[in-house]
């Protein structure tokens, strides 16, 4: 196996001037041509260096070479994007020589893009791109400014005053607004999408969902008395039920359980992937739901649960979704393989966007 | 001094599912009102943990409580954004449990911001606030897609067809596209003194500038034949040299250099921060250079290079601002204390956006 230092390595030690204190920079992660894997990390001094990522059962331990450079070739992997981390000694940290980096506030993770040779959903792909913008609203119900991001699609800007629907889309406990396009790379699902014919043009609105010390019902009114304001004020959109979806993952799964179906007037579409339903909140509102199931159904075009049949939440969300059937509630679920992961997110999100807005 | 533990431990703890094997997850850093900050790290297995940071001289020695929590309490710190990391036994390591990373291709930093009492010029004030866009561009010149960041002015969205000028502001080597947002805050910065009168609106460019193994040709080339036109071709901006500034850190800032002065028919402003010039192309470019000084200082009507005197460039960089001295180019040196820092980053811009485009 080749060993491939930075180039810019070279660059600076050749320069006229020398920072000093830099170690090796090796390249990692490599992704060859058969899908298979090569990560690296420099370090003289560590016992033991191993790889633990989505793509694999356990740890895979490195090996060092004369240089000092630890590594591991895996695979081939099936392609896709997935977290990974290294285990130096006892420390588990992201791989230092990669700038793609799972958006969280918890743990730091790498992400590797296995790109394979058929363009995948949400890989980039030669078609018109929209664009995410990073924004601030004050939120009047937190009492503070807040984040969001803004996936408008190409034809957006080049039609001008075409009023779109608007998803809004909730990433998981503790991630973060970058994790859906950064880890979910929603904006290129949808920019693929959109070019194919397959979804209608749309905006993502993509908040930050964490709210301390109850995750769902101030977020619910977050989004109800600010979000939504905010971006209604500030976009040409259409402001009807019809034209507003909600969708999110994990805890922000649950909290769009919470902000749709408390909400109908609001939002006819709900997408939740893998929710996580076990707040306080949500025995409140549903630990004695009794909807008006037909007008409840007249209400929503759709309402989806997704998971994957390995999630650790499989069981629970088994029981919403037959919950919310025993209510007589019209719920569409969509049961994958594969586990909690964001490799499951994209395919829900993909799914969801091919059905979002048609009727 | 009170431990604080991150309050959605207690919500996957109690709720109806357990996700097992989260480690405890203090708060850190934690910003005090006196300006002491603590910093906190959990590992029952280090054998010594320290903090390595931009306010600080050396390492220093955190101190680990019963519950495997390491802490040290630094300061007071003068008010600013620092990066800074831990040390876990001989690994160097962002902290796990704050979402602000310095956004860099070769190293993992966390980042620090102490706000003080009296807004900063980075700092989110109550003002209204311009978006930064995340897009993308083909590089004819580079042979693939690459990403830029696009700040564009509250006013940009209200006024709707005024035309702006246009500052392009580029990275230093192995940062990327988000470091002027994400460590350099260039968005609340203009955000800012544009509030305040002091600076005229403009839209901001900021390009992915790490082109290997030749950073300074290459994009240079990409800059004028890639980068302006796309940015010309989607927002509604002034098309001539009086309108267009570049400016750029350290390798960007002898970007910098070398796409200002090698096109001042295009730039009339060139901002120069700290800049490395130990490339062969600035070798090429400059080494026996004879400009026509009057025309030169004509067209421009800003030509500034700054630097802290603390910067390892600095007899360097003296060196640049004496060498177009002697070729007779009006040459704006701005000379501060401190090193080769982002802290003096946001000066620098701080400085050059109240200059730029004004007459």
């Amino acid at each position: 196996m080749k060993r491939i230092v930075h180039i810019v390595t070279a660059l600076f030690c050749t320069g006229a001037v020398l920072q000093a204190q830099r170690p090796p920079s090796p390249v990692s992660p490599e992704v060859h041509t058969d899908n298979t894997v090569t990560f690296r990390y420099y370090s003289r001094n560590a016992g033991q260096v191993s790889l633990s990522g989505e793509f694999l059962s356990g740890r895979q331990p490195m090996t060092k070479d004369t240089s000092g450079v630890w590594s591991i070739t895996v695979g081939p992997v099936k392609p896709d994007i997935y977290p990974y981390s290294f285990w130096v000694d006892s420390v588990l940290l992201a791989d230092p020589n990669n700038t793609l980096i799972f958006a969280n506030e918890r743990f730091k993770r790498s992400i590797v893009d296995i790109p394979g040779t058929t363009p995948l959903v949400h890989s980039w792909q030669n078609v018109p791109h929209g664009k995410i913008s990073y924004r601030i609203y004050n939120s009047a119900t937190l009492g503070t400014p807040r984040p969001l991001l803004v996936y408008t699609p190409h034809c957006f800007d080049t039609t001008g005053k075409t009023k779109s629907p608007v998803l809004y889309l909730i990433h998981g406990g503790s991630d973060t607004e970058e994790t859906w396009t950064k880890v979910g790379r929603a904006n290129f699902i949808a920019d693929n999408l959109i070019a194919q014919g397959k979804a209608k043009p749309m905006i993502i609105v993509m908040p930050y969902g964490n709210v301390r010390p109850a995750p769902t019902p101030d977020f619910t009114k977050d989004m109800i008395n600010d979000i939504v304001p905010y971006v209604e004020a500030n976009y040409p959109v259409v402001k009807d039920s019809k034209h507003r979806a909600v969708a999110g993952f994990s805890v922000g799964g649950g909290q769009t359980l919470n902000i749709g179906l408390t909400n109908p007037d609001k939002f006819a579409w709900i997408c939740s992937y893998a929710p996580f339903t076990g707040t306080e909140e949500f025995q409140k509102n549903f630990g004695d739901y009794q909807p008006d199931a037909d007008k409840l159904n007249k209400q929503l075009k759709l309402f989806s649960i997704s998971v994957g049949t390995e999630d650790f939440l499989y069981e629970s969300v088994k029981k919403n979704i037959a919950f919310f059937g025993e209510k007589k509630i019209q719920v569409k679920s969509f049961i994958v393989p594969g586990g909690h992961t964001w490799m499951n997110c994209k395919l829900f999100l993909a799914t969801s966007l091919e059905q979002l807005f048609k009727e």
